[in-house]
């Protein structure tokens, strides 16, 4: 960058953005095609992309040359590229190239929906493109959706709002702390739950001891009658309860639990129920797999993360609620600052009465490209593959005499371990030593650069996982990491003395 | 886009990307150049960008083409445009050049640096860059900074720690609801603070009861006499004072709270406090202005916001801690399928046990670009220009026999009105009198669409407000602004009978 680039009291110049814009264009492009031949998970140690750069900030303007340079040799080998088709870690995601593209234009816009006025267009097709979702999804109409950045702020709004529809509670006047005429509050959720609910809890104030975690059943889903005892015995302890987190997806093995239920008691017990469906309820996309969202038409609250399975880039997380009106009870402050006549008028929504944050992105459009791109057949037909590609892992395994199955599969997440033959000594000593061996094949596969799977632990067991998710993962991806789990496995298996 | 732009089971194909990148690049570069030909605030009705959207999502894929003909043709005439030189409302922004194509870059990577393995580069270029920021602002060493996505969600992780800080509270653990142990819990700040501080007492269980407005003097500073007399009897009364929130820039009059004297009292009282100095903070970029943050090397947390005032797009919130564990303590929860080797040793940090949200962008890349292509010396060039342009307009207001000045300028907003000479009838009558006027005045100023102003209200009188923050803004911007104002009140102004 010249001189000339940075206008001496202003930005940069148009015709220096346009340059640097097409550069960045043809890296991005020729990073999205050569992506699987970066290591998968970035190969440093701690603090050494840090060393490698400067202690102060620049007192002078240094050149972008240096800066997108510095972005190749400093940061990228610091990457882990959530892109490669080797990437089966966590919840899989691609950030899709019409994706990027909507990113592109919401970052030049740099609009802040916060009310209406401060971008129609931002808060009318947000309303929109979330429609469409609730469409593609089957989701009962008079659900008002609205984008939040993550699936942990969507259900902390959701909890939000089920307090506020505590009656009596006064919440948003009063608070929680130091009144004597307020019950302990319980929140109820599986043990397989998603981090974030019981996170969500003690930012609300409700504390750890605020969420009830129920039993799961063998596969691994919320037991119904469980919480209904559960819901009984609190009440007759004094606890009032006042919310049910059902998920579809659960985090680690996907297990779906069973929301009609659910619903059920929720109805019967006077709860608010909020369905986490952040990664697995993306499935209902597919017309044959409508069914993981059963129940969900009796829902209070319902989030789904079009970041993790809808091809969008990070963050985008949709958040679809029944009762709007308390959602708007639970967090409007409108200060005179922020007053305008339609917000006044109620002729619009201000998009920021419904959340924590007053600021917020223009995200719709990425969402609106995406779909747009790919239509709904399209989505559905990537979703059926990548289920299918998750299938066929999973039947790998369970055809292997050296590996087994931990979970079922109702999606592309596939829970595993390696399971040697001929394991001598007690069944306690054989489940240690399963224990460290699939460690060490995790951190060996891991090593390889070429896949990176995560693990969680399932009854005691350390379990390997694997999740199918992104665009460019094919049959011979997935193909190669079982080659890879098969080759490290032999090198470790060692039957124990 | 035809057929083989798209692969049938996979994402664009880069060639494609390529094509459309450079072209939503072309269209950038022309948008930023002509943007000041567009109407500033958006004039468009309630429910006309719906109503030209279809209300099925589409089945098959559409193209790219039009997708971005549909951009241009229904969504832009929604935006209101923030980038527009005339966008003088809340607080004017710039997404610079530097600062989108770190968008582009970051989107492309799509990365979630929940964890430090899941990019390494993300955590330590975030530790980094928000250190060099530290140290352009001239805060103390030992702070740690991370970036949330707005000051709402910052405030409420400093909120949230000081609650955790409480000696015995167990909030963590126990929460707040229906415990005898637990006494009402009480922040401060002063009238004049941001909503989002009640918001996220609200959020906290703590309710607006739990936020104590304290009075300010006559330029809007918080009185720390009032502040001292409050928490003294607040005592007396049984509540427990836990955390006191100043401002340094407050939303309607860009006010400084005196935070020296905050801080002392907080000292004494065992305090935790928080500096929300979102818009003004930054001011102490500029050498001369490092006094705007006298006292803040005492606070205990304090936020700044680069896509505020420091030209990088929405959204990036700078948050500083100096008791990081406290924070970690109010919000970690490590679930097993996110341990990592390095997270469990503590050689790293992991960033999602810092804040509410798991999932988090790389918004440091933005914010890297923005201070090493403008250089220290450079953005405090540009603010300090801004501030100029606020005196400017400020002495013209002073000078004019037909508008006031409503409060001080210590920045680059004006809070301002008509008071055309003359008026009759009796002080109530006049103030009645001037505040529909005022408020006709806005709106006919902003129908023009070359300029948009906001208001607030000061002592009861309807303010407009005038600030500068857009790096395309110059002295004839303002200029114009001025002109329109006074032509627009000659048009309205008939005085009171």
């Amino acid at each position: 960058m010249t001189q000339a680039d940075l206008t001496p009291l202003g930005d940069m110049t148009p015709e220096a953005f346009r340059r640097y814009g097409h550069q960045v264009v043809d890296w991005i492009a020729n990073y999205l095609s050569d992506v699987g031949q970066y290591p998968v998970l970035a190969p440093v140690a701690p603090g050494e992309v840090r060393r490698q750069l400067p202690a102060t900030p620049p007192a002078r303007p240094e050149s972008l040359e240096q800066a997108l340079a510095d972005f190749e040799r400093v940061i990228l080998p610091g990457v882990t590229h959530w892109n490669h088709p080797g990437f089966f870690a966590y919840f899989a995601i691609t950030g899709s190239a019409p994706g990027i593209l909507g990113e592109m234009l919401s970052a030049a816009l740099n609009v802040n929906g916060m009310l209406w006025r401060t971008s129609p267009a931002l808060t009318e097709l947000e309303e929109v493109v979330l429609d469409w979702l609730r469409q593609m999804l089957g989701l009962p109409e008079g659900l008002m959706g609205i984008i939040m950045d993550t699936a942990s702020v969507s259900s902390l709004c959701a909890i939000a709002a089920a307090r506020e529809a505590v009656p009596g509670l006064r919440v948003r006047e009063e608070g929680l702390a130091g009144r004597a005429d307020v019950p302990r509050l319980r929140l109820y959720c599986s043990e397989q739950a998603h981090s974030s609910i019981e996170k969500d809890a003690i930012t609300l104030g409700l504390g750890r001891a605020g969420v009830r975690k129920i039993p799961t059943d063998a596969e691994f889903r919320l037991d119904t009658e469980a919480l209904a005892a559960a819901i009984a015995e609190d009440r007759r302890a004094g606890w009032q309860p006042f919310c049910v987190v059902a998920t579809v997806g659960t985090t680690s093995t996907t297990s779906i639990d069973p929301v009609p239920a659910i619903a059920s008691i929720c109805r019967r017990e006077g709860l608010w129920l909020h369905v986490d469906g952040a990664y697995g309820g993306m499935a209902a996309i597919i017309p044959e797999r409508r069914d993981v969202l059963a129940g969900c038409d009796r829902a209070d609250s319902i989030v789904v993360n079009p970041h993790k399975w809808l091809f969008t880039p990070i963050d985008c997380s949709a958040f679809y609620c029944r009762r709007p009106e308390v959602l708007k009870r639970a967090f409007s402050l409108v200060p005179e600052y922020l007053r305008t006549a339609e917000g006044e008028a109620e002729s619009v929504r201000d998009l920021m009465d419904y959340g924590v944050q007053l600021g917020r992105r223009f995200r719709a459009l990425k969402l609106w490209f995406v779909i747009r791109a790919f239509g709904q057949e399209g989505l559905a037909a990537r979703l059926r593959e990548h289920i299918r590609l998750g299938q066929q892992f999973a039947a790998w395994i369970d055809a292997s005499p050296d590996f087994e199955r931990l979970a079922p599969v109702p999606f592309s997440t596939v829970c595993f371990r390696a399971h040697p033959r001929d394991l001598g000594g007690t069944s306690e000593e054989v489940e240690a030593h399963l224990n460290r061996l699939n460690e060490a094949l995790l951190e060996a596969v891991n090593a390889t650069g070429e896949v990176f799977l995560s693990h969680t632990k399932l009854n005691g067991r350390y379990t390997l996982r694997l999740a199918v998710g992104n665009l460019r993962t094919t049959e011979a991806h997935v193909a190669r990491a079982w080659e890879i789990l098969q080759e490290k496995i032999a090198q470790l298996a060692v039957p124990a003395s």
